[in-house]
């Protein structure tokens, strides 16, 4: 960390920085400017210190972070990339995974269908909501635990792992019991009671970018993931909150190369939430696989018009189809394959 | 709902327009443009029904809503201003509610030297935080119920009522059963499952607006607490994220004019979290009650500089003094008053 | 347009809606809610027409557009793609355009050694900065029109069309004399007094998306062009202005899909400025080629390390040659192809 | 500034950092940490030279500036606050400047009429734009010259100053000739050409920030007009572009105290276009006056319901005699004044 003195700082207030330095058990090295002093504060530990143990300090100007904030998620923390295992299948290593199914689950039949359509085109993982986070109270909310054994039986029928997002802590062990991969939500990401719950079943976890989150503080959540004992987290970038309304999120493509830079961690991309809309999906599919991306989630609906949630940025499963082939074209072009369906 | 369909629509798309629309019980109005149909969706409940359920139909250029998607919280359903009532204290009257005390209790020596220096000061309410969402799982994280109850201290020393967070479903119950409010934090907002928890207590809540919530998303999180059975909301605008940095965050302060325009809820500002530094405070407190806020969340803290916990946007006893006296001029000028606390 | 009346709207407030209509040349047809007035302003040309025209008459609550509020840059105006050309070189048909060169001309060596490389590794087209728009008055502001000569010369030697950004409405002409293509910077996308003098030279331009316009603004400054008669309008996304600060801008990849829906224009990307680190520029360009396209704008220069601007955010001529190999790779993969240099 | 170099990274790296601060003139201290290498650049000139300088030599993890990248603006140049003169006029002193007029000037007629109200009321400088930036090339592109002699004989008239926006460098002389104040928009605020034309003139300028532009390179244009000789800066508010769309900019009313911070030039407030409203105008007029601002700049037209740009947010004179007192009030409230029109 780096703090700068106000210009007419006093030798006291200096002091006082010093000391708390040590207090912390950090070293310290003074920069003595043509204008003001600068003390940088060292130790192997000073990215778990706020800057603002320092910055609240009278005659301190700003304090500047040099070590990142996040730990168990870093790139210094674990050199080599993490590939997370979820039954047959993973995700980070040089095969992407291509995660498909419906927005929510409605009904045995609508589940069922629309798992058969996506493991038959070379969908991985089946995924389907069962606990819905809703905008409105009067929407839709789900089907719940039911909608959990259904995706067991669809489990049972295909032979592909099984996702589906939690958003209740205490309901987490028993979704964790019949699920393959629990799901954190975007609206969820800092929702620190359910990431700790998520994380002790020692399930892996897929954890998606709040809609406001810098990539550090997705980051940090997942060191919650982490601390808590999970069996590997899966970021997953779903589009941020900007001023442009023309798609529902902006897609930030970037941040699956800042994530590996940063992180060891596998990164996959949903292209449906940040569309919106089915037609520009496909775009940010391939722009992802491109990117580097380790995956794809996609909204996989058999008759999206009839859909309880999200249904306008849900693709048939012939759009899914010639989407499969397009994603399989460029993963080869930058030297990578897609992961089959085990069984397939 | 307006549906705008594209150029060259067929008949029979305009036709299953039309024929949705009479599944959900709406009328239906049809406006033939030069090049392309607009059809009118009627009705005093569309804004319950998503805009996608028409979107996804082919031949669909655009939907757009006329009515707002909330419901319960809307002027429309309740024209004169509600007041929340805590005790003594009044949010939404003419008199301002402001609201005092740490941002976390970090011990009873603390908490009761701040709790007294603001009653004496004029705040009305004590706040306090006992479980932390913190960004990082290595940072203090409250002291937990232990909290809860040197507040139900000071409450019986000082005489003012008393709110904390709340940041998990199970916990609520037992919060309610001391607290006078219970909070709802901006990385909560969207936190279905704790919202309708807290609604169900039947207490007041104050619900922060999320970091990157549209007003319309924060009054359909107040519509899941209204529903809920919530004992009243209190709207709290504590600062969007935006581009800039050169504040923590951006405070919305025409989200103050926005809410008394479209709801009947009262709205408070938390200066402290949207400056995100002690001299950034009165200026931000100071516009909000120029601008029509009905109370301020102010945080106070006697040693800020040892803080556990967002120290650098901690006013001391002594300046929020000053601001108080500030405050409270800004408030006469504009034709409002403010609250006393009960018993001085 | 849809107008949208208040609860209560008197019979009066409407017929000056209709009567307003009527001044316009525009037909109306009324819809009588449960609720609410809702009135539709119909005619082919009602995008030319702000709605403020109609928000602003008493007892109205909104009005929404219906028509896009650009013309000359739609769909609807030009259904088939345009390719724009400059010299040999095709922006908008089936071959990708590579444009690489400097961000700033810095001298006769750097630039023909920048202009060698690149052609010879596939770049199509020369760019480099002549007039630079700074930030900081103190930092380089560029060689002027000497720059401009020397890209002259490059183009002879290397048989390739070169662009340079245009600042000044005054040199505009100077330019166009000598440049294939003229260039508006992101800053610039709204200074209309530019757009009106580069229009009016007749010559192809690159328009950036400003930092914080909506694709929708964007067109509406091609508008500008075009009404002024234009070459043609190439469309150039570099990143918008988000919380993010991981990057330098956040690539809004999706606004690919977005105009090639809403606009008949081609659209290239500059993957460098929205990146702002060399590192994460290949990242960006596969993306964009995937998305689709028609081209790239990449910074490439010799010694990056000693560029007077962006050299953080440059290519080495070797990590250009890496990825042409890749954006061949990747557009094939969605079959499409490269454009190579003439004469090559 | 502070390089912070990567893990691993080599002494000749190390060494090449050193050499390149001594070629810039600037001290150079070492940290030795336990992981990795900071070291600290140390002058007063720092501020001037782009961390990229830095950032782009191998080995380097980051580069933090220290110094602000502004000069002539920043109170480090100036300690005490300016007061900028235009005629009888001063804003930054301790009572408040209220600029106000219509956004376009329509007509004689319509100048005249709104030019009576607004000083009668107690505006003590006269607005009106003459030249108009808009959106799009099909709406009333302003009276241009003519325009400005309307000015002229308005302020005869009624003996206020008159301001006005410049779009374009070669129109800045001969306006500069007529106007007591330049205006440069938000979308010209890095239109450095236009900065440095209107600079040179010598007369005072209204530099409205742009949409997206952070404090820190609003200042920095400011340092172009300061450069180039303007006789005095004044900073303008107006609302920045982020995702809330209730408004039409989000109004940073926390810009306020930051420039009050950094800076030693006066800053007022534009809360019409911020609003975007008429209803909203005085909310956030009120809370910039609270927060400190030395002056409002609002639009005013008799007729909003006529007017041919901007009429949404126009206050009528009534309106805008009823916001005066309220203004007057709250100004008082916080110990300063509003200035009365010279002569009344």
């Amino acid at each position: 960390m780096i703090v700068e003195m106000r210009v007419g700082a006093t030798q006291e207030q200096l002091d006082a920085v010093i000391e708390r330095a040590g207090q912390y058990g950090f070293d310290v090295q003074l920069n003595v400017g043509t204008d003001k002093f600068v003390v940088a504060i060292l130790g192997s530990d000073t990215g778990r210190c706020p800057t603002e143990n320092f910055a609240v300090l009278p005659g301190v100007q700003s304090v500047t972070r040099i070590m990142r904030p996040f730990k168990l998620a870093s790139h210094e923390f674990r050199q080599e990339p993490t590939v997370v295992r979820a039954g047959p299948v993973e995700v980070g290593g040089d095969n992407l995974a291509i995660i498909a199914g419906p927005c929510s689950i409605e009904s045995r039949e609508q589940l069922l269908e629309t798992a058969e359509a996506v493991v038959s085109e070379g969908a991985c993982m089946l995924r389907g909501g069962a606990f819905k986070p809703r905008t409105s109270p009067f929407s839709f909310q789900g089907m719940g635990m039911e909608g959990v054994d259904l995706l067991c039986e669809a489990r049972a029928k295909f032979g592909v792992p099984v996702v589906s997002e939690v958003t209740d802590a205490h309901y987490v062990d028993r979704m964790a019991e019949h699920l393959d991969v629990l799901q954190i939500g975007a609206r969820n990401m800092q929702n620190y009671v359910l990431l700790r719950a998520a994380g002790e079943t020692g399930k892996p976890c897929i954890l998606k970018r709040g809609l406001s989150a810098t990539v550090t503080e997705w980051l940090q959540a997942a060191d919650y993931l982490l601390a808590a004992g999970t069996g590997g987290v899966i970021l997953c970038e779903r589009g941020i909150r900007t001023f442009e309304t023309s798609t529902r999120f902006t897609l930030d493509v970037a941040a699956i190369g800042v994530v590996k830079r940063e992180s060891h961690l596998p990164v996959i991309v949903d292209p449906s939430h940040a569309a919106g809309h089915y037609e520009l999906v496909p775009t940010l599919a391939l722009a992802a696989v491109a990117a580097g991306a380790d995956g794809l989630m996609i909204e996989v609906h058999p008759h999206p018009e009839d859909a309880l949630s999200d249904g306008l940025q849900s693709l048939t499963p012939r759009s899914f189809a010639q989407l499969m082939a397009q994603i399989e074209s460029v993963a080869h072009a930058i030297g990578r394959g897609v992961q089959r369906p085990s069984g397939q």
